[in-house]
């Protein structure tokens, strides 16, 4: 699976793509409002944007993935409640509050499921709700039931672009990415920058198709994409109690082959992957390990998030220092905790395609490490700026320049197994959004 | 466990108690020397501190644990190998270079037990070799070999404050803490400020004792003393390839009882354990975190670790931001991967005394929130203070001005087991100690 190596050099241009891409498949529309709010737990306004996904007609073919965190969303807990039901027709979808652990979180949050009902003119059961943002407040239920009937007046079939911009939180830009599949396409769109390490799915991430497929074909083709893509990353090692994924189809185009179908739907998977990844909070560079001779795929999949979130080893990346001591470190430590007594004799470690351990030895020299600081300055996304108040931390760019990666390979040398995994380095700009996310 | 609440108000202050605590329990000598080396990895020239703990005379009452890291360095192969040994003389212990995975690296540090055997006249297999600092460089052999009896001839019976000086890397200040058994001592030293979160034992910790115990009673007693304190903290989930404890007896003071010798020993390990954590790299506050109502004492620990370990909860209390949501989100993150279906309806959870959750729901208001915050504040050590250069953040201070912790609470409701972990957050400070720490 390989990246687009897409480039920009402003956000107007990055915009401009994002644009190109966002044409909804026939029988779908949204529809985003923005408004203010006070909430309970501090009283000091805040900003919430309501975005509404509509189907022309109810469909059965729906399939979605939640999060195993064991304190899920209200949204999450009705969410799959309504995996049973027959017809699916709307997500809405709040940003700001994810609604979890609140008191009476899932009847607030069926409240605003019957009135998007009434609006649309549809079941309460045939709404799928959506939450993202600070875990422990309360959903706002006048406000949001006040501006549901705004979010579907604004409903349109042009594009998804406005759904992509309303979900966001602490996303420097918002994610899109589709592919064609015989007539039809496919376009996703996602939310995600922070508490990423998806247990089941990632954040928010809606997946709508006009190709004809029934529901449990979507539900098979939507788990193995998964399989493939969200569930090898991981920003931050925080595993959400909000992640969700779900695909909709509207059925209108023909299913060329469901070969076909699933190669697109991994391939529009995989690209969010990425962005949501090249997006996370404070992230300078992408790390994309790939983990080869282990056991199981499981083992060689632990193995490289074992990496992607050492915190040292991050820091060092950030710092274009190439302290691979730190690296190997990564996976010593777990496989000396999960497979004790395993032999890494015969293991071997690239990075840039410059080979640092061979049978289990450092070879490390000066011509080597100039080479992998070349490596890691190349696929820096940004440096970091000065902050104005001197402790403030903020991203200077709100785009991504180029889509390049810091590139690992570990050979274990102890079975045939592989799998790459998708992480990032720790920044001053992750620590000052996240030291003071909510005031 | 209880901390011993200390206050310092400077530098002097703290070096002063640290001295107080320092007198060597009776037949034991340290001593240390300091030199400039040159690695062959980097070409920059870098300085070294040479460690020599030596027993009056060889001993049979020793016990080690290392880490379970799976590459361990040279000077872990040979310990294991050491604690069949029948007498222990000697601890060489250098800083800087921690010999790990590097050409050679088990006969350099032979050849560096024999020079210490030659100097004191001992045989090369009573002496013990660790190391500790850069992962993947050479140990510097002809510069140490040269050394060896600069060391020899620092030895002194006073104090354990030099070495205690002399082992460390990162850590903003030394760590001494000793106890009374009897009419003999237990006197501890340990290093350590990042990559920790040990798996048998942390970093390099030495623990010293005139009391007359046997080999086997004394390697029981670290055992459940280490069980009690080192393996429940964590400051960057990262376990090291180096992490050693040693406690070493002269036997030349009377046992009172085992009982009290455990309790003393637990007490220094304990002490230290909180020593290591408050002085790890960038820490502002130290974390508490008492899980009880478990399953198991080991699910209480590791729950305890998720909520020390998450970056975002981290991030939230370096900023004094009571954003307990990713308190809960960690607990969840935990419980839903390994308990799958276990009921958190009757958890609760509390921090500096004031109650955010109960059965499983959130109350929070103003009131609250402010509660939290003046808790937070009073626990840290230090704010960070705007860089010279803008970019590169420096601890203020170099010593601990309190002992007070952020107090978290968690009463699973899922079965009679507790654990009490200890952690710290996420700052400024960790990111510019590791985001360009070689060079």
């Amino acid at each position: 699976m390989a990246s687009t190596h897409l480039k920009f050099d402003s956000a107007d241009a990055h915009r401009a793509w994002l644009r190109s891409q966002s044409a909804l498949p026939q029988g779908f529309r949204c529809g985003t409002t923005r408004f203010e709010f006070v909430p309970v737990e501090v009283h000091k306004p805040s900003k919430m944007a309501l975005t509404l996904i509509a189907l022309d007609e109810p469909t059965d073919a729906f399939a979605a993935m939640f999060t195993r965190n064991a304190f899920p969303g209200a949204p999450v807990i009705i969410g799959r409640q309504r995996l049973g039901a027959p017809k699916l027709s709307a997500i809405i979808v709040n940003n700001k509050v994810s609604n979890v652990c609140a008191p009476n979180g899932v009847e607030t949050a069926e409240r605003v499921c019957a009135e998007v009902a009434r609006c649309l003119g549809v079941a309460q059961s045939e709404v799928l709700p959506s939450s993202t943002g600070v875990i422990g407040w309360q959903l706002p239920a006048e406000a949001i039931l006040a501006n549901v009937e705004h979010a579907a007046r604004a409903l349109q079939s042009e594009s998804v672009f406005p759904a992509a911009e309303g979900i966001v939180t602490t996303d420097l830009y918002p994610k899109v990415r589709s592919a064609a599949v015989g007539d039809g396409r496919i376009v996703g769109i996602a939310k995600g920058a922070g508490m990423i390490e998806p247990n089941l799915a990632t954040m928010l991430v809606y997946i709508l198709t006009d190709v004809d497929i029934s529901r449990d074909e979507l539900r098979a083709a939507l788990r193995a994409s998964v399989e493939e893509s969200f569930h090898s990353m991981s920003i931050d090692s925080d595993t959400s109690t909000s992640d969700t994924i779900v695909a909709l189809s509207s059925r209108k185009k023909k299913l060329p082959s469901l070969a076909a179908f699933q190669a697109a739907l991994t391939q529009v998977c995989w690209d969010l992957t990425e962005d949501v990844v090249r997006n996370g909070e404070g992230v300078h560079h992408v790390m994309r390990v790939r983990v080869s001779g282990a056991p199981t795929r499981q083992s060689a999949r632990a193995i490289g998030k074992s990496i992607v979130n050492s915190p040292l080893f991050q820091c060092a990346v950030c710092g274009n220092d190439p302290n691979v001591g730190r690296l190997v470190m990564a996976v010593g430590k777990w496989v000396g905790e999960h497979l004790p007594g395993a032999d890494l004799s015969r293991c071997a470690i690239t990075m840039g395609g410059e080979s640092l351990l061979v049978d289990g030895v450092f070879r490390l020299d000066p011509t080597r490490e100039a080479a992998l600081v070349a490596h890691m300055r190349a696929a820096e996304l940004y440096a970091s700026v000065p902050p104005e108040d001197g402790v403030t931390f903020k991203p200077p760019i709100r785009f991504p320049p180029h889509e390049a990666c810091v590139e690992i390979e570990v050979a274990l040398g102890l079975g045939d197994a592989e799998c790459t995994v998708l992480g990032a380095d720790r920044t001053h700009e992750y620590i000052s959004e996240n030291a003071d996310y909510r005031t």
